[in-house]
């Protein structure tokens, strides 16, 4: 072999140039080819229109990481791209395993996580402790989910929500806040964050007794406020706790 | 006035220009002043050289927002600098809440935070839910630290502890691994990851019964497993669920 394979896993962020980090996007410029599922494809092909890339499918994220490994194998420098943090419910955990046996080195590019990006849009309510809920059922059991959930809401953290709706089980969230709702009060400040940082972007902050009547689909973030988060001037924050006067 | 001033908010991420957004880089670029904590203050004048920069003190924050503001009605555009994620921890709540009755625009520009470049430095420890906890007391009850790093435990979370041990108050870590050793086995794997992306950078791989052992300081991101999270070839994974043979 002439050349040595790689493996990059790049968070390219939220899907523009501009929130993508000079490191992700040095990466992508020196890979021989992009592999991704094809939504973010789309995307960083705006970026690069002349990369070689390879499309992938929604559901088929153990198959495109065997890919990965395969062109990397063969000698390629591989970037697999991930939306937001390739760390994050992204590509970078199971590319590890998949590579695990090998001889391939795999290196992880971080990126700014939706849940950061869309919480600039709304003003700053991650200020404080926070937990990081997907509530997609696909690969978790709804009830450890629904357990989870319970607990970071008594816990009285924010709650960042992933995949909040999807078209399959819409019904979760309305689950989800009903548990919520019995510890947080319904006033809870909550943002919610679409197409953070790509075409469309909207946000609403509303409260969470309300939030359900807002559109919410899988392109968006959930922002559920602690007990101490406010609205002002229209943009949700929580506070650290600094004295203002 | 013949220039109207403006707040920008900068995640500057890890600290050096490779983990910096291109959104960062150029709102820093096109601002007239930069101001911050000295320490990020340094690392952005090497990007930087020839900026007019105004370096604050630790627990100066309102004062440094105070200022900000003082500045940008002045008719200045000012980046107000903040390591990682400007919305975690960081200085985007404070600056929305002290410019919050003057006319000032405030954005926040979003960036990798800590938790995120530390995870992609042990492998893929974040993976799945996981709750993010500041150790320090300064500004928050401890009571309430132990309480959600209790319940963080109990519902399975992977733990992304920051702040982790101060030079005050250097037991309050022992504490909570005492907590969290109720709820999680001896042997979950433990990323301790200092120096993130700056000099100095290193990483520990270990378990939650021998963690104190290592060193652990103010510059440290510490990442506590879930019931499911292995270690393969050296790296730290949680898996997200996906069947891989």
């Amino acid at each position: 072999m002439d050349k040595k394979g790689k493996i990059y896993v790049v968070g390219i962020g939220p899907g523009n140039k501009e929130n993508m980090t000079f490191r992700a996007y040095n990466t992508i410029k020196e890979s021989d080819i992009i592999i991704g599922h094809k939504t973010y494809i789309a995307l960083v092909e705006k970026i690069f229109p002349d990369k070689k890339t390879v499309k992938s499918a929604m559901k088929k994220e153990v198959e495109r990481c065997e890919e990965t490994l395969k062109l990397a194998e063969e000698g390629n420098v591989v970037a697999l791209i991930s939306s937001g943090d390739a760390g994050v419910y992204g590509m970078a955990g199971i590319m590890l395993e998949v590579a695990g046996d090998s001889n391939i080195d795999v290196e992880i590019i971080p990126g700014v996580t939706s849940s950061n990006a869309s919480a600039s849009v709304a003003g700053a309510p991650l200020m404080h402790d926070y937990v990081t809920i997907s509530l997609s059922n696909l690969l978790t059991d709804w009830e450890l989910i629904k357990k989870r959930v319970a607990l970071a809401s008594e816990g009285d953290f924010v709650i960042s929500l992933y995949n909040p709706r999807s078209n399959g089980r819409p019904e979760l969230i309305n689950e989800a806040t009903e548990i919520i709702l019995k510890y947080k009060s319904k006033n809870t400040p909550v943002a919610i964050v679409r197409n953070t940082g790509r075409d469309g972007e909207s946000c609403d902050i509303t409260t969470l007794e309300k939030m359900l009547d807002f559109e919410i689909n899988m392109f968006t973030t959930v922002i559920i406020g602690n007990s101490k988060t406010f609205i002002k001037n229209g943009k949700m924050i929580t506070p650290r706790g600094y004295k203002v006067d």
